[in-house]
């Protein structure tokens, strides 16, 4: 089965380097956070989902469906304690071995 | 890069066949928190980890890295809201078609 991302693009990006099977990367508009509901909703009703990883700033925009499987699970994004710019750079220096510029 | 999961068996199964590239079961002994220990620090010295799993009753046990990379992203486990007995179940049912009986 798969794990899955639903986040930021920065997030996203971290993420599907960090090994996550599939990513989808959101803007923080009202379309876009309809398009992450359709997408979550479309994510849990598929048979091969593993793990679904969604970062906290979203998670709270949508309503978490509540269900066994696939684990949902809460990811702390850019802003968040854990995920911070320094730890993206890291991942796609480490992963491509390109240093990322701002 | 790897998404790796260090917890009890059943979660450590559990994720497994939710897609985990590696899992680590450990029980809850101290020699077993010690060879916990050790893991995880392996794991954070090897260059090719994305993402440690590390369920909250283990992460309570042990010093978790203060490093950008890995991620380490705690989870619940089986006494954990999220990943149930009947989550594991469920995960072993859809990945492997087996229904498990206790």
């Amino acid at each position: 089965m798969k794990i899955v991302v639903l986040g930021d693009r920065d997030t996203a990006l971290g993420f599907k380097l960090a090994g996550a099977h599939e990513v989808y990367a959101f803007d923080d508009t009202p379309l876009e956070i309809e398009r992450l509901k359709n997408k979550l909703k479309e994510l849990v009703e598929r048979d091969d989902m593993g793990i679904i990883l969604i970062t906290e700033g979203f998670a709270r925009r949508v309503e978490l469906p509540d269900v066994t499987l696939p684990i949902i699970l809460q990811v702390p994004d850019k802003s968040g304690s854990k995920l911070g710019e320094e730890t993206i750079k890291e991942i796609v220096r480490r992963a491509i071995g390109v240093e990322l510029k701002r």
